[in-house]
């Protein structure tokens, strides 16, 4: 088992960073409240305009997995789309 | 009082990635019990062979101010540095 880092870079829509970052406050409290195996997800703004960081830290692959495919990360990120201004880039990283 | 995230971008010179890794293991430990406004502190790999991330995360501009005083980065990360292929890149982020 080891650890696995993502810094997702998400660009939001001008004009909507308040809707993602309202939205996005409720996906943070869902994924510390339903996944054991994560250990960090903040959000962060960049010095960009609407260019934001998420911080991420997972157990193992498994909790990257589950992540990705459990409920609250489909429905609430379904709403997160919408402010989105393209996909967001992911950076996989590993504990060192 | 805002938090503060830090992205720190090391590049390792090639042989000594085992050496860097312990060093920085010292650094990681002495960050943990010496800095109460310090929330998170963890180093990664990345795809790039020798190239590693550290994420980071202050209370506040002072508790990152009194990291970067503090006697343990400045001795342990002068222990770092001959590792380093470069200086390291830094980026500051901001909680959203």
């Amino acid at each position: 088992m080891s650890a696995i880092g993502v810094i997702a870079t998400l660009r939001v829509q001008p004009g909507k960073e308040g809707e993602f970052e309202g939205v996005f406050a409720e996906l943070a409290a869902a994924v510390n409240t339903n996944e054991a195996g994560n250990s960090y997800y903040r959000l962060f703004q960049t010095g960009e305009t609407g260019v934001y960081k998420v911080l991420e830290c997972y157990d193992d692959q498994a909790a990257l997995d589950a992540h990705r495919a459990s409920d609250h990360f489909r429905s609430i990120g379904a709403r997160l789309g919408p402010c989105l201004a393209g996909a967001p880039e992911i950076e996989t990283l590993s504990a060192a």
